[in-house]
């Protein structure tokens, strides 16, 4: 790794890097005009050649495991940076569902005549260069080369340090395959060292997203660090709603699967919110159905003189993303009292409610300030894969478009085609003369 | 004006605002719930009440002038102050051009099973709350007030102080329209003082995107002074390319419209290019013709060889926006060069070639980097009315959407609802226990 305390050598480095990138800018103008049949082929050519290089790249990946357990990285980290057979089987898999996605690229959004012999088109194209910063997992790199590929995007890779040598074989078997096919190499590059990360958040002019992949607190470096602008999250904190109504062993349900289903991932819930009315009989059965799975409780003061082994909720923890087996609860007093918290401290993520009242549950999915917002059902389903979008390219949490589980469009714009035989603006516009000016007649076509 | 020199004085102005935008931000919770019906009928009120408020209006705007002749103020600035009957009447065709424009909101974009009992919809929903801030033009106040109650979006407005008497009179006109109507008139507040810019920029939580009207100087204040998303441009290094077949009357028209039609818009040129092979016969002709519209030109090396008595162009002239009769003219050596010299200098916002090839037009379209691409006209076009969007928010130049001339979809953006019967990803998920995991129908409705 090159050490950034020798100024000369760091900026070698960004020089040597921003020409590489160019490299990749320049071959992803080129894949942006490949047909979706090209793209496909291409993408087929890496799934057929990860069939075949299945033992280089475990013999890789061993080496990288191998070092990460003499290093003693964390378990959930060694767990996901381990491949074996059947990992490569769903990263083939990953690739072949890509090529089964619509193309993105070249779609008419509008085809519209301004006036006669003047049409203006909106047309899909792929965004440029983006970089995807990401940690220990190397199937990523196959999943982000087929999303890139399929939108007609050049792709800079950062792979967490502790994948370095799986990251590399997996992009070798990619470069060898896209050799014999219509999209350039150039198309994907894998960065190796940390130093290159700083330097691509500087590239305002070269790359166009990035996406951070990782913890909150990498995400959030990430976004307090560049201009260039960021799809992702930093924080997930969702809730569960539980009305006066609630069926309550569906209420207990949803509360487990949304907790403990996978603690970790930022669409798990980290507040459980109790109508008081209905707090003594319900409140006492879901701590303990979570207890039972190994989650420790924390409670408001309402909450701790029903359950008084709770643990004291302070006001920390209503905006606090566990991303462990922790809950908070705390009692309320109906779905307004519940859409005012969510809306407080939520990260506009996921919440659900859970009621046999229609006009309840509208007034929650109506005001709760989220990307998803849920009615009897688990926080856990907000995911592309389980929308339904075939890939994923992250899940934002920004209000604006693209919002929550985002598939391929988040990687590609549009713009606009506007053509004619000459036409000048002074002809539509009154100058005051007398002569009339020429109007509009906006047919879509 | 509340100086912030006082800095008590100044954190109550903040309390104080921060109350009254909190105010807003409720009132655009209850205006996102009404029907096309209700807030189409609150608009017709604001178009009646500004045509029978129009002498109180113009009064308040009258004495706006005076001050601002007093404090000579600079031509252009004051011919947009001004206000007169017929752009009242303008004021109000705007607003009931709005009331005929789709409503934005509650149009469903997805509807899926993804399981029986399990489904999924993303409908489109209000941002929440937006914040303008624009410069002399009092009657930005309707257009944005009627654009933000159609999208049920709260509105904060600031306009430049010398407009402030007319903003007061025209706002004074909504809120009382409002009062009558299903709308609240909380949906629409009015700042009136400089220091309240400052206040609303760190307002994350409250407001969702900040749209700046005005200098690029101070879009670009705006851009660097706030993290809440900005809708807007900076920049606009807009050029004309003339290719060596290209019809020269047409190329003669097109640069002069491109030009001089309105030298300071963002959608004029600052650069023309010109293919060498026609430089000698093109390049006098066209100078001529921007001459006598008063344009001053400036060249390149080779220009300077055929046109000797043009100004000479700096490197610094190929970035340079002059909002102003000023152009720059280089010669290139075909469509790849004029192609390489908008990509690094322009700023993605409108480019056109001149050419009779379709071809070569073609690489053109496809590889310049720019929201708007033309082909044979003006890129005067480059508006949202042109377009057809019956109101227009602003123009971006950013690449993620929305991109270009922006209409009602820049303050609107979509939830995911997904309504169930209790459903748990548990059971969707292999445990290992050798039950099976429950599959997704992902059906379309």
């Amino acid at each position: 790794m090159v050490s950034l305390s020798s100024p000369n050598l760091s900026q070698k480095v960004e020089q040597t890097l921003a020409q590489s990138v160019q490299v990749t800018k320049a071959a992803s103008i080129e894949l942006a005009k490949l047909s979706t049949q090209a793209k496909n082929a291409a993408l087929e050519s890496i799934a057929v050649a990860l069939e075949q290089s299945a033992e280089m790249i475990l013999t890789a990946n061993q080496e990288d495991v191998r070092v990460a357990q003499a290093e003693q990285l964390a378990a959930p980290l060694l767990s996901r940076l381990k491949l074996n057979h059947a990992k490569i089987a769903a990263m083939v898999a990953g690739v072949r569902d890509v090529i089964r996605l619509d193309d993105p690229i070249g779609v008419r959004q509008i085809d519209r005549e301004l006036d006669r012999g003047l049409i203006l088109q909106r047309v899909t194209c792929p965004l440029g260069v983006i970089g995807v910063i990401f940690e220990s997992r190397p199937d990523a790199v196959t999943q982000i080369t087929a999303l890139a590929i399929k939108s007609g995007n050049g792709a800079i890779l950062k792979g967490g340090s502790e994948a370095v040598r799986s990251c590399e074989a997996i992009t070798k078997v990619i470069h060898q395959a896209l050799s014999d096919s219509a999209v350039s190499p150039h198309v994907v590059q894998l960065l190796t060292t940390r130093s290159e990360i700083q330097a691509i958040l500087a590239m305002e002019k070269q790359i166009d997203l990035i996406i951070p992949r990782g913890s909150n607190q990498f995400v959030r470096y990430i976004q307090d660090n560049t201009n260039i602008p960021v799809l992702g999250h930093a924080d997930g904190i969702c809730h569960l709603y539980v009305e006066a109504d609630a069926d309550l062993a569906m209420a207990i349900d949803l509360a487990v699967d949304s907790k403990t289903q996978y603690p970790a991932a930022c669409n798990s819930i980290e507040t459980l919110l109790v109508h008081s009315s209905i707090a003594d009989a319900f409140l006492p059965k879901v701590v303990a159905a979570l207890r039972a799975k190994g989650v420790e409780v924390r409670g408001c003061d309402r909450s701790l003189k029903i359950c008084p082994d709770l643990i004291p909720a302070s006001e920390l923890d209503w905006s606090t993303e566990y991303s462990d087996s922790i809950l908070s609860a705390r009692i309320v007093d109906g779905v307004n009292d519940s859409i005012d918290h969510i809306n407080t401290y939520g990260s506009k993520h996921t919440d659900a409610i859970v009621t046999k009242n229609a006009e309840i549950a509208e007034i929650f999915l109506q005001d709760v300030d989220a990307a998803n917002v849920y009615h009897n059902c688990s926080t856990r389903f907000a995911d592309g894969f389980r929308y339904g979008f075939g890939a994923e390219v992250g899940i934002s949490t920004q209000k604006l478009q693209p919002r929550g589980p985002v598939g391929l469009e988040g990687i590609v714009t549009y713009k606009y085609r506007l053509v004619g035989n000459g036409q000048i603006v002074a002809d539509y516009t009154s100058d005051g003369s007398g002569k009339d000016a020429k109007t509009f007649t906006h047919i879509d076509l």
